[in-house]
């Protein structure tokens, strides 16, 4: 067994670690990356904390899913090159998984990789996207389909930005927790249905707890050849149902998409006999205290079904997903014939 | 010290190392990458030794530099894609540099890398590019700037692929191996000095040893952050008159354009009193028995200034070389300034 060890991930008041590790580094240049949200609203919360005599550049892209391709990173890396970055330079992303995603595949490929910092400003992307080591583009509608394992230097988890987050984007970062709590962790999963109110105070307390489940992980199987693909429940189906989406006109979030993925994998879980339905209603039930409006979305197999034969994971065109067998415990390498897809839709 | 060791290297009648490998991996599909001339030339000699069940695509490329870059990327994603390439599927790079570095950077992005092995056909490729485990293409007139480091499963040397190969893309190569031994090995050097005639014959025996010095180098420092910068020697002016006469209407061959960069850093060298007249004049003349013209070829330092001050060794835009302080002994981080440069152009 191979372990990789995520690098550092820091909670609150985490600017005095950075502000070390920069001194240490002692960087040619800093880039910070942003889009237009994060360059308002988390700049100013970032840029007044960094202390170094490094010059700082700002890179700034569109937000949203529609950026995160190979065009952006063609631009990306003609700044990094007309401002003169070098090996010793180094990139911070401040924002969401569009962000950290696309900026750690144009770092990991720029002069064979750069060092790079991620400073999630989205739950999202604080319990999921920005931990991990998983870069990546979409392409020709495929999710994430070029991208590189590359870790971030450090990761600074600062629950203040969540502060101007709206609440459907808190919600689709909460789906990813849920789902940590889903596939490894009974407790996670209690404590998180047990929350009252879905805001940041409600979460905050929780993701210290979420990140350390990826990472535990993550450690031990960085290049997601066994253990990790337990990551991946309800991102079979979700990713089908998120990439159709996004040409809608109200495209559904990253973590809508999951949870509308894990209500669908949890049909196939019980029509596989690997779960009750008992269970299986009992955790739907669960969802539907935050996601009532979500589960009743319709989606029509034909529609995504393009999609879920592109997924990653599949191998000779055989649909392979990750399945809860119990609250706490997923099997991967579920493989699910088409037939078994159209039943449950 | 962080040891990576580079995988297998087979030399001669290696084809049946290739078939258990298949056969073990099982790959879901086999995707074979060439150019108009490996697929004329060598294609017809890999085929018929590749043993397996699984479907076999030709993935074909336009030869040259030129092709090295983004869009061609962009073309063999999509047809991955297309044909549906997944996480088992395996890519045989059979070409020169511009194939297996373009492959290998292809190979290590797609679904965040799927296995590639490569096959060279050129003396270049043999005795450096296709090993080592750089992969990458050109990005805005800068050689390699984009790219990632990765391994291929596995690599094939066939000296009979040289039969076809012009002389002065022989030529080409055997300049990287005078390179391997000036950086480390005098044994090696004075081998290759004393060879008759550069012919296939002639440098065959060599290619065994002179992939062993990169080997070593590598496994020691694969990431290029000390000794490994030891195989740059020539390459920061060699890069700037490759990238330079890549667009007149006789382009350089690499080799062509590194053997001229190491005759310019050994007049650095000695300025720098790291090498004496004496030596340096001593393997100039050695260089002339086969270079004589390319030795000839003046270069002007307005030229070839822009894309050195490019060159991915460089820190805070200080030109940084490795230089030769004796056959067999190279310096890395020797920085250089534009004073230094210009004099000896």
């Amino acid at each position: 067994m191979k372990i990789v060890e995520m690098n550092a991930i820091y909670y609150q008041n985490s600017f005095e670690k950075l502000n070390k590790f920069i001194d240490q580094k002692n960087p040619s240049k800093i880039f910070i990356l942003v889009d237009e949200n994060t360059h308002e609203y988390c700049l100013p919360k970032v840029l007044p904390e960094i202390e170094t005599h490094a010059s700082i550049e700002i890179l700034e892209i569109e937000s949203g899913e529609k950026s995160k391709n190979i065009e952006t990173c063609i631009q990306l890396w003609a700044s990094l090159l007309e401002l003169k970055a070098d090996r010793k330079s180094l990139l911070i992303h401040v924002g969401g998984g569009v962000i950290t995603d696309m900026g750690g595949f144009v770092a990991s490929t720029y002069m064979r990789g750069i060092s790079f910092v991620n400073i999630p400003t989205t739950l999202l992307s604080m319990a999921d996207a920005s931990v991990g080591g998983k870069t990546g583009i979409d392409f020709e509608q495929s999710k994430n389909i070029i991208g590189t394992f590359a870790l971030p230097e450090m990761v600074l988890i600062q629950p203040s930005f969540l502060d101007t987050l709206p609440y459907n984007q808190l919600r689709s970062g909460f789906a990813e927790m849920l789902k940590h709590g889903l596939i490894s962790d009974k407790e996670h999963w209690n404590a998180l249905i047990n929350i009252k109110e879905l805001t940041v105070e409600g979460v905050s307390p929780h993701i210290e707890r979420t990140i350390n489940i990826k990472k535990q992980v993550v450690d031990i199987d960085f290049k997601e050849e066994n253990l990790r693909k337990t990551l991946n429940f309800g991102h079979t189906i979700g990713h089908g149902i998120e990439s159709y989406f996004l040409h809608s006109k109200v495209p559904l979030l990253h973590g809508e998409a999951i949870l509308l993925g894990m209500k669908y994998e949890l049909e196939i879980a019980q029509n596989k006999q690997l779960i009750s339905e008992d269970l299986k209603n009992e955790i739907i039930a669960n969802f539907s205290i935050f996601y009532s409006d979500i589960l009743q979305i319709k989606v029509e197999f034909e529609s995504i079904l393009p999609y879920i034969l592109k997924d990653k994971k599949n191998e000779k065109q055989n649909i392979n997903m990750s399945l809860l067998s119990e609250i706490g415990k997923c099997e991967y390498d579920c493989f699910t014939s088409l037939d078994e897809l159209k039943t449950i839709m």
